[in-house]
């Protein structure tokens, strides 16, 4: 691990900070066009994770997977108004197949709401083939200008849930179900305290009626948007003109959602537990959850570290051994930098005296255990790491929250602290333009919380609380 | 189901019969342009499968996943002149990003060679980094005239491993082992009795030394190319110009391999296995094991078959109920044509006798069990179904090999009977050339078979034994 070392300060420069962790983790390399990524095999294992557990929740609530084409002709992107709008300025077209220019230029999916209608619009022609209910785990490319690894990048591995409903109460419940499910998934998992609420009218998603959220706070106060889910109502069904008998025996506009996370939550991840000593997971969603390291390399110890192996892998703890030909002090460094929630040493004394020492990674706190004891202390000492981790990160992010009365006070925090403030707001879009214009703080979300005053900025009667935050 | 009854024959039109099945059955539906594919949930849960078993067999051996980009800069895929000659006719180029003109155009990946190059050069400097053994699930793109679902597509899902070694030897082992976890996991999971063997030069990958090559043979003596390993030699290594410090620390090219399977083989269970009925699975690689039906809707009959779909899921066997608002013999109809390996049909009268009717999908024969031995019969008739589907596979494909000692019994058998030729061959590529001409046979695979005559071609002495046939 050449890179242990060259990690620089968390609290010195933190943009630096976070690719020198996901450089040194050996999460992810660029390619060979600006903004490209190589998802390295150490964050593809940790996407890997995600997918099983998540695809597991989908399937769990009747969702199918299945596979759609990759290319969105021209006319098809150009039927929903607003999903146009929001999508092409970013899409890549291909227009020629071989050497043979296309009669229509086809855009590399950004997202496929069009490409479900048209689909949709073919298999549904009565209530009974409702509801539908879709995924796909695929790559989606938006060419953006500015990009950062697993955060903004063109190419983004993401899984998109497309469904269609009889009624408009069946898919407002399906979208927020989902939107549940990914913030249960990235409390519980993850360890990300995230906050949940609604996009306002801007912020929405190109084509939505409305946009839920997932706003996870970095550990620098940024917010990341890490996951949405979409409820359409019948933009897109009229649009596409896609009916059904209803139950009536009259024809309908079915309802529909959408909703996605992406490779994104990788980047959650590391910005939110790692530290100065390089990445730090989640035993919940850790491939590897123990790495034993040998102290020296008599025949002894390797046999007692392997055993340790097959007895922990026995009681379904994921470990792997580190006997590179390295010192001691280089291991411990990797381990930690690799980001394993625990670290095993073994060596000769503690043989002698059937002991080890546990290293939790995020709080690098050291303990000792008989080898009896290894399998239960391990168990506990994980869930301890999950909580921990999770605790660490809400206190954190409460110390970055605010609330402004006024929007003098909005602009002093804005200025001075980093963080979300959240203000009384009347609803409209003027209010939301002006602090984005004189302060850079964009909405996060609308939440669910009762106004208790006016809107600061335009001193009008407030319908509800939002949530502002510089974000990636 | 309304599409039971609209199956074609499939001694009458086999094309036809193909896509029939695929319809019916579900697997796949086409997509909005042509040659593009929409994979349904039928057909994508049986991808998952294949995914699942292959995958775990990949990291048994070491192999790591990643994700490249996918998208390749032409100056990038003009490196290796072999390789470019090969895909560049049928590259999908995109050309704008947005509404700006690109500078260089890219190509969506036909396959990653050059990608994988690229990285390796940048991460390889000692044989201690060696070897690397990489694999990405992704999808690619060939922009191919005549399309068929699964067979031939422009988009096609599928793996692609690849490999860096120090030494020719280690390279070309992998290259043979990977080619034998292919044939292992089709014969013993597929049931497909495939015959291994090489490419010859004319057939071989655009920029290997060598490829080998898994071929099917379909039920109307076809053959599939289900599956390749390449052996690059330092082809690639040297293009790119990757080099490493080798044991004797002087600077060595590294030796490559590449290998992939793709959802073609999701084709060949159908053209090998399915018959007039719909789809057959073999029951290892069946999503789903048992269909079980109620026959009427007292409610003794559903809460039986609500126990025994527990009773089966306990015991590790994946099962579903058909409680359809319809007959039972539109639900066994339904059964058949959907593939599931097991029938399992409750009545009235099989509740008062403790039994019911198990109808194992391959021959259509029904059993009579008592309801106390369901398990141990389905988990016997299960491996009897998956056994039964690879002998009569093997049979079928037995009565379709021939040998041929003259140019005129060649060319008869040709002409007259569908299926592989066998015969002996000098290993000019002029004799291929006219057997392909003449014949419209392409060579399949040269097979480890030592030559017993002469090339019955030119009349010269021949090196090996090869196999002629059609394909898809």
């Amino acid at each position: 691990m050449q890179n242990v070392d060259k990690i620089t300060k968390r609290d010195e420069d933190f943009a630096l900070w976070y690719t020198d962790v996901v450089k040194a983790a050996d999460l992810a390399d660029y390619g060979s066009i600006k903004g490209s990524m190589i998802i390295r095999p150490n964050g593809y294992a940790l996407w890997e994770e995600i997918v099983k557990v998540l695809d597991n929740e989908f399937k769990k609530t009747n969702h199918k997977n299945l596979q759609m084409p990759m290319l969105i002709p021209e006319s098809l992107l150009n039927v929903e108004k607003n999903h146009v709008e929001g999508f092409a300025p970013e899409a890549a077209w291909v227009t020629y197949g071989g050497d043979n220019k296309l009669e229509e230029r086809l855009c590399i999916r950004p997202t496929s709401e069009v490409l479900f209608c048209v689909h949709f619009k073919k298999i549904v022609n009565s209530y009974r083939d409702l509801p539908l209910l879709y995924n796909q785990w695929c790559t989606i490319m938006r060419w953006e200008k500015t990009t950062r690894p697993f955060l903004r990048s063109r190419e983004i591995l993401w899984q998109e849930g497309h469904t269609m409903h009889e009624t408009e109460k069946e898919a407002r419940s399906e979208t927020l179900k989902m939107l549940h499910i990914y913030e249960d998934f990235q409390r519980n998992y993850l360890a990300l305290p995230v906050i949940v609420g609604r996009k306002t009218e801007k912020e929405k998603f190109a084509g939505a009626v409305e946009t839920y959220t997932i706003e996870a706070m970095m550990y620098n106060g940024y917010a990341l948007q890490n996951g949405t889910s979409h409820y359409f109502g019948q933009n897109f069904s009229k649009a596409f003109n896609i009916e059904f008998l209803n139950k009536d025996n009259k024809l309908a506009n079915p309802y529909q959602t959408s909703w996605g996370v992406t490779t994104r939550m990788i980047g959650a991840i590391i910005m939110t537990h790692s530290d100065d000593h390089g990445l730090v997971i989640p035993p919940k969603i850790a491939p590897i959850k123990v790495n034993l390291v040998p102290i020296g390399k008599d025949k002894e110890i390797i046999n007692k570290i392997e055993n340790l192996k097959i007895n922990l892998l026995k009681n379904s703890i994921t470990c792997d051994i580190n006997d590179k030909d390295k010192t001691p002090g280089f291991k411990f460094a990797e381990s930690e930098v690799l980001g394993y929630p625990i670290r095993l040493e073994l060596g000769k004394r503690d043989l002698r005296e059937d002991k080890c020492t546990l290293v939790r990674r995020d709080t690098l706190e050291k303990i000792i255990v008989k080898l009896d004891d290894i399998v239960e202390t391990i168990k506990t000492l994980l869930e301890d790491i999950q909580e921990n981790l999770y605790n660490r990160a809400l206190k954190k992010r409460d110390s970055m929250l605010y609330e402004a009365k006024t929007y003098d006070e909005f602009k002093k925090i804005a200025q001075e602290k980093p963080g979300f403030i959240k203000i009384n707001w009347c609803g409209n879009t003027s209010c939301e333009d002006k602090i984005k214009e004189e302060t850079g703080l964009k909405s996060r979300c609308i939440i669910e919380e009762a106004a208790d005053g006016p809107c600061p900025i335009c001193l009008q009667k407030a319908k509800q609380k939002i949530y502002f935050g510089k974000q990636y």
